[in-house]
Parts: structure tokens; sequence; C-alpha cells
């Protein structure tokens, strides 16, 4: 990788235990039975050893939402054209895509990135270009991308953090658009975990038997060609990955190495978080995972990880929609951890 | 029944199906895939079909916790002590308890209301006096109440759903708070979905095992003694229950006679439900399980009532814990239904 991805991971540090055992002796003294708030508590625990915060509040949620195009699309692997990458991209600048209605709802800002659309994109103060090239290309006939092309993804993604972070974002959530975009995420789940093409994939925006069997058959000629490197996350992602995922990837990087929590979505997302923690195990203590995708390589992903989505709700959209939802259930944990009155405080007591 | 509750009960009819078919209609041209958002997709045509709008806006969420003590603790069935009872409403009236925290988060009301607390509670604009007695006969000794208290706290509940419905409620929580009042839970399912005690009996808030195997056997004496009709939801009620069960079967009843949705809390609220359902069973469709809670009758309760948790986050504390972030999602749900453009307003391509 490049210097300053290698310089932003050195920076990960693990979480901070001190902080974790106060804030689990906080959560013990609050008015109910220990562990009644079940995976809340935990959640604040992990968010209190993340930030070094005991009673962490955060006001300035940001999902980041990350549009790229895909060459392996032309194979006919995605039941949508990809002229609807730049479409829905403007649906998100005019808010009314679902990411836009959830992340109002939990009121969140969207941050929208071309990171690779394969086309031309307005000026918009939501909209960032990091455009890497327009899309990637066919990796059933060749690599996605450079390896170049995939340590600058990643940087962006970096950047796109830490422009947040500065901004004063204290928790992010990670989307994507990209028509196509489950393909790679299964050539990534199948490689890293070892499972078998079949196993890792699903019908992403809905295509039928004879399209599924197509991307599979995709999927395992583009790995057959390009023999990717499961131990190295940066060789993964060049061949048979996708702009989007390199940058949420570095979106991750970028926020562990400021102590910032990420709320990853699913299954687009889960391929970055994979990409991500095979260049920087250090990286896994900050994921939160929001949701279980209905996508069948999802459970793969996280199992992988070792991440237990906090919901299922039977999603398959991406944009980051889990993410807000999952967004929403950090900051009530963290409320819980802050404003709730103790057993001295209220005068309740204690169990006999 | 008394002729006010039976009264109310013919008021309810079943969701109007012309509106869930418009509202399907409606999920299909937003800028999505078509089922794309699952669960949240399903939720917002149950609410258009239960509140006869294609687009339900729902704007003022209240979530109704009902207290009451129970005879039964003084068997050594809780964890806690019954004087916790009305120290925790206490702490609900002061803002400083989980359901306070999470129903701020969610931009829900919380309405207190002493449904029977063996113990004088102060003045308090957000606390309604609904107290039947205080507290309720240990029913291992015999009916928890007489039938006229059942009825009576049956009719309570309706009463204060029609009154906070009157003030603009469109969006009911419940809640509990009762210490001892697993127990009286525990009994209702048994005896309603004919499992045997120990299937359907857990912990609470923490019971060892010595007072696990106490609480089984008392709920078990208890249950051959009153001999109550698993048909007759009154029966049950006084005989096994408690005040403030039957007060939230009552608002279930009175929320759809007035068809407004009602989220219903964990394993009390639970309990609660199955004496609505088997003296109403129309009031059904009109429910919405928030959770899976972590005692082990909960699931045997939403099976029979074939209802499907939105989440499990291994909560176990009641007092509308859950039910608020389910009220997070229902509006979520009902967000996206009103506020997502369509394929055409944002000029997106639809599937190929």
């Amino acid at each position: 990788m490049n210097s300053f991805t290698a310089k932003t991971i050195e920076q990960i540090t693990p979480l901070d235990e001190t902080t974790m055992q106060a804030a689990r002796a906080r959560q013990d003294q609050l008015t109910k039975p220990q562990g009644a708030l079940g995976r809340l508590e935990a959640l604040s625990i992990q968010i209190a050893g993340i930030t070094g915060n005991v009673r962490p509040r955060l006001k300035q949620p940001v999902v980041i939402t990350m549009a790229a195009d895909h060459g392996i699309a032309r194979q006919g692997v995605s039941a949508y054209p990809s002229e609807v990458t730049p479409q829905m991209v403007l649906n998100f600048l005019h808010g009314g895509a679902a990411i836009n209605v959830l992340a109002r709802h939990v009121g969140a800002r969207v941050a929208v990135v071309d990171m690779g659309v394969a086309a031309e994109l307005p000026v918009h103060p939501e909209l960032t270009n990091c455009k890497i090239a327009y899309g990637t290309r066919d990796f059933s006939s060749g690599p996605a991308m450079t390896w170049d092309e995939a340590e600058r993804s990643i940087q962006a993604g970096i950047e796109i953090a830490l422009r947040e972070i500065s901004r004063g974002a204290d928790l992010i959530g990670t989307g994507d658009m990209g028509i196509g975009n489950t393909t790679p995420s299964s050539a990534i789940v199948a490689t890293i975990t070892n499972r078998s093409v079949a196993q890792v994939t699903g019908r992403g925006t809905g295509v039928d038997d004879a399209g599924l069997s197509r991307k599979i058959q995709t999927i395992e000629r583009g790995l057959q060609l390009n023999q990717p490197n499961p131990a190295d996350g940066i060789d993964v992602l060049s061949k048979v990955g996708g702009f989007e995922i390199g940058g949420l990837a570095g979106v991750m990087i970028g926020a562990a190495s400021k102590r910032v929590p990420v709320v990853i979505d699913g299954f687009i997302s889960g391929a970055a978080a994979l990409i991500a923690c095979t260049v920087a195990p250090s990286v896994q203590p900050y994921l939160i995972a929001a949701h279980r995708s209905v996508e069948i390589g999802h459970r793969a992903m996280l199992d992988h990880m070792r991440l237990t989505p906090l919901f299922d709700l039977d999603l398959r959209l991406g944009e980051g929609t889990g993410a807000a939802l999952g967004i929403s259930l950090c900051i009530a944990a963290c409320k819980i951890l802050d404003e709730m009155a103790t057993f001295v405080d209220a005068g309740v007591s204690e169990k006999s």
C-alpha cells in the first residue's frame, strides 16, 4: 500500500479497555436490572472504548454514500442498466432516495461521493468528486483496476473520512450505489473467506434464475483468470473490486485512525470491510454491523469478521439505508449510558 | 365482559384492503428495487391498512406505560422487592428511566398510568390514577382479582387509549412496570397457548436457579388451584393476571377501535396482547410486535398471535423500551412510503 495509507493505519490503536470497564460499571449502576438492555448496553460500551469517553455523546452522524460503475455489468449480471448509477446519484442530491428519507429520520447528513461513476455528474455542495475512472474494467476479462487505482481509491476514502471528521462528524455510516456491485462483492467474499462463488452469490437487485447462473459463472471466470491473493486486500480490490468498495474501505481505515465508530451497511459495505480488515486487521473493533442483508454472502462476511448485526429487516437496498437505522441505535445506546439515572440518583432499591 | 368494552370491540373493523393495495402499488413505484426495503415496506402497508391512509404520517407517538403490583411477589418470584414498583414510577416521572431516554430519542411522549401500585403516588401531570386496587392478590392461593376488577382494568385501558387519541396520539406503544409481573405473564401464556409452565417461564429481572424453580412451582400451583378457562380472556386475567396487564389489553382494544396502530413491547405487553386477542380476535391486525424478548415464553406468545417481531436486541427490561424503538421503525417505514421519489418523479430507469 502507499505511504499515506500505511501511516494512517499506524495510527489505529486498540479500544480503550479502561474506558470500557468504566462504562460497564456505569451501565451496572443504572436503574434497570444489569444487562436488561442487552445489545444496547454492549454497543454503548464498544463506542465508549472507541471514543475513549465513558459517556460518549454522538451529535453529528454522517452517512458517506459512495457511487461507482462496474465494467462487469456488461455481462448481464444486474437487473438494472448502468445508467441507473448516475440517475440515483442525482436522486440522492435531490433528497428523494431511501437513504435521504432514513438519514433525515435519524438526524444524519448524507455525503455523496463519486468514486467512479461512468458519467459526468453536476457540481453540487453535497457531492464530492473523487472519480478514479469512468467505471472499472470488466474483471471477467482482466483486472478490474490497476494497482495504483486500487491504492488511490483507498486513499480517497481515508481523505473523505478525515474531512468529515474535521468538520465535526462523530459517527460514520457507510453506503454504496453502483449497478452491478453485488458481483465484485461476491467475488471479494468468495476470495477472502474461501467459499465457493455459488455459496456467496445472490440475486442483487433482482436477477432471475438465468441471471443468477450467469452471474455465478462470470465471477468464477473472473477469479480463475485473475487469481486474487486472499491475504492481500489491495490485490483482491484491484483484481475483482470496485472504486466505491475501495473508497469505503478507506473510510473505515480513516475513521478508525481518528477513533470514530463506523456503522457498516449491508453486502457492499461488508465487502469493503473485508478489504479494510485484510489490509488493516486493527480496523475490526471500530466496526458496527447494522443489519443482516438478504444477500446470501453477507453472513459469510460477518462471520469472517466476527461481527454480529444489530437487526435483520430483510433489507437489500444498500445506499446506507441499514447504516442509517443502525446509527439511530448507536445514538440510543449512548443516550442510555449518558442520560439514565443511577439507583442512587433515583432512590431505587437494588436487587435483593 | 361489560357493555362498554363490548361496544368498543364492535367498532373494530378489518384493515382497509383497498388502501393496502394502493400503498403496495406506491411502494412498487418508489426508486428502489421492489421489496428491497423488506420488513419496512410490509410495515408501511400494514399501517396504511390500519389508518385507511395510503401515505400515513405519524406525528404524535405516545408510549403508555402502566404500573401495578402483584400479590404473587410475596412468594419470592422476583429478584427485586415490590417497593421498586412505586420507586420506578417516580423515576419515570422524573425522566431518568430507560423508557424516558428512549422515548425522547424517538420523539414520543410517555404517559404513565397507575393501574394498581401498592403505594400512594403523588399527583403529577404525566401520571394518571386508574388504581383498581393496591396490587393484586396472591394467585397461588386464590384468584388474583375479582371478575369486576378484571373488567374495570380493561375498561380503564380503553379509556386511556381513547383519551390519548382524542389528544392527537396517532401511534401507541405499550409498556409496563410491576415487580413480579413476569409471573402472571407466564401463567397467562401457559394457559392460552396450552404450554407447560416450565416451557414459558424465565428469569424475569434475574432470579437464580432456586428462584426460577420456585417461580415455576408457584405458577403451577396457581393454575391448578384457579383453573383459568383459556377461551375466556377475562377469566384468565381475573384468575392469574395483573392490573397493568388488563389495562394494556384495554389500550390495544381502544386503539384498534379508533384505527390507531399499537406497537407492543416485550413479555408483559405480549401477555396483555394474548388477553386482548382472546377477548377480541379482531385486535390482532392492529398489533405490531416490536422485538423478541429474552424471556423464553415470548416466542410462544408471538407464535400464537402470528406476530413476527421487528428486531431482537436481547432486551428484557419492559417499560415500553422495545416499543419505543419499534415506534421509530414504524415512523421510518411510513416516511419511506410518503417521502421517497418515484421512478417517474426522479427520471430513474426501471428494471430491464
